[in-house]
């Protein structure tokens, strides 16, 4: 099977168990699962949950019931893009090139889904029924830490926002991107590698592959913002300039920015090379988001 | 020790430790550590989190580290007001009488505070050293229920934004407010009482004294809406009534609301008459909230 086709076939499984586990539409309160499920259905390709899975079967034979644990950073990455997108933040009308949220169900609804959105990632970990209590609530830590204000998620954010028009140095640089696109990234393999029973050297390894992955992912994705179309993209292109963002092509150029992320891509093959044929699909996906156009 | 005596040593506890699970100010990102804190500290009088070590304590005779288990509470309930205020919901310019987070720090920091209060619940619940993990895994479980959109807190606030305006019905008020302040004062009696390890029957009368205290709440706090000033209440009075809510005064007149209140503080009271002298302070506090002035 083609890597096109194993990611597909993969994220028709997501697809499938994101519907199972999120309340339908017709369940009241409607409007907000409407909400939930709008965004939540908007062609995400998934990678995240991908990943998750990934990382769970390098290190495991059969980890029965992944795909549940997956789930739970899809919520997480939905609610953190509804929320990104808000007036007060991004402002952005589209994405994936549909409306977003708000623009939909209003201001008010929208942060009401981005909040059940996360409130349910973290129900499904916790109901999860393949696994023990212990592992249930390392996976409930370790998805709150790769969220949180100190080096995850909602921190990057904060500093991208207060590093709107500052001068574009690499440290500051380093700092967001570690956190806003890179620590859920490595969450995502974490996840994976805690659900499957990991040893630590394991542990780290995948935590080193999502790294190298999550910054090459967010290189590409700075390098796209200038180069491409918003057509191409689903999105408005060239809004990172436009608000000033500290951006690796702002800082490195683009060229030099290539460059690094195809220096990331080698170091993500490296540190997952002791999983031999277990990883191929892991190493693929790494070439896959260097090379991706959109 | 008097009741109050008694509960403000409980409030001392439970500041002291919001205080040591929540980042300080000066770690970055420090603006939102600053407007989480803001919110966190307003003076709330920590009804949930003493709910919680209440319920604990009237199953078990020393739950070490409740205190923490309950402060997830408190993080919940401090989120949603910080989002409840926000211009797109009840566009709220005083809580407590200080300035609303977004007065503060702007929509877009009390946004991204919000979505890091709700975060950083989950994260000491499934931090939590003295149990096991099936019982941490289980708490974060009734945290998101509670908290969630099937008939939690955050379902309650979407069907009392659709409300608004809508005629007033007892049967919607009843879903109303079961769901937006209900859910979270039953599960914080519910959290304390899985934290003591309670029997089926225990947990089950706990969860009972928890709805008929929750409803009184709600049915005293519509009436001072209609009954008291701004400046008594600290946030602005006859909101309720300006933006049409469907409210406990409107369905049954000021009267009836009052004797409701009441007869729900005699259930509760019955609810946890098992529990002998160990319930003391749930009796006591039950008689607060419905006699409160503010």
């Amino acid at each position: 099977m083609s890597v096109k086709e194993y990611l597909e076939s993969q994220r028709v499984i997501i697809d499938a168990t994101l519907d199972r586990l999120t309340p339908r539409e017709e369940t009241p309160p409607s409007t907000i699962h409407r909400a939930m499920r709008y965004s939540l259905f908007a062609g995400g390709k998934r990678v995240r949950p991908i990943l998750c899975m990934e990382a769970a079967r390098a290190v495991s034979d059969a980890p029965t019931g992944i795909e549940e644990a997956a789930c739970a950073l899809e919520l997480i990455h939905t609610y953190s893009l509804i929320h990104d997108d808000l007036p007060a933040l991004d402002n952005d009308d589209y994405r994936r090139g549909k409306l977003t949220c708000h623009k939909v169900f209003g201001e008010a609804m929208a942060i009401l889904a981005g909040d059940a959105l996360l409130t349910l990632a973290f129900e499904v970990l916790s109901a999860l029924t393949m696994i023990d209590g212990d592992r249930r609530a390392r996976l409930v830590k370790e998805l709150a830490r790769a969220s949180g204000t100190l080096g995850g998620m909602i921190g990057g954010q904060v500093e991208d926002l207060e590093g709107e028009g500052k001068p574009a140095e690499a440290a500051l640089l380093n700092t967001i991107h570690t956190a806003k696109t890179g620590a859920l990234l490595r969450g995502s393999l974490r996840l994976g590698a805690i659900y499957g029973r990991a040893e630590m050297h394991q542990l780290s390894a995948l935590s080193r592959y999502g790294e190298h992955v999550g910054l090459a992912f967010q290189i590409v994705d700075d390098v796209l913002d200038v180069e491409q179309t918003s057509e191409a993209l689903g999105k408005t292109a060239g809004k990172d300039a436009e608000q000033e963002k500290i951006t690796f092509p702002a800082v490195y150029g683009v060229e030099e920015s290539k460059r690094m992320a195809e220096s990331e891509r080698q170091k993500a093959h490296a540190a997952v090379e002791m999983f031999g044929d277990r990883a191929k699909r892991l190493r693929e996906m790494a070439d896959l988001i260097v090379n991706r156009k959109a």
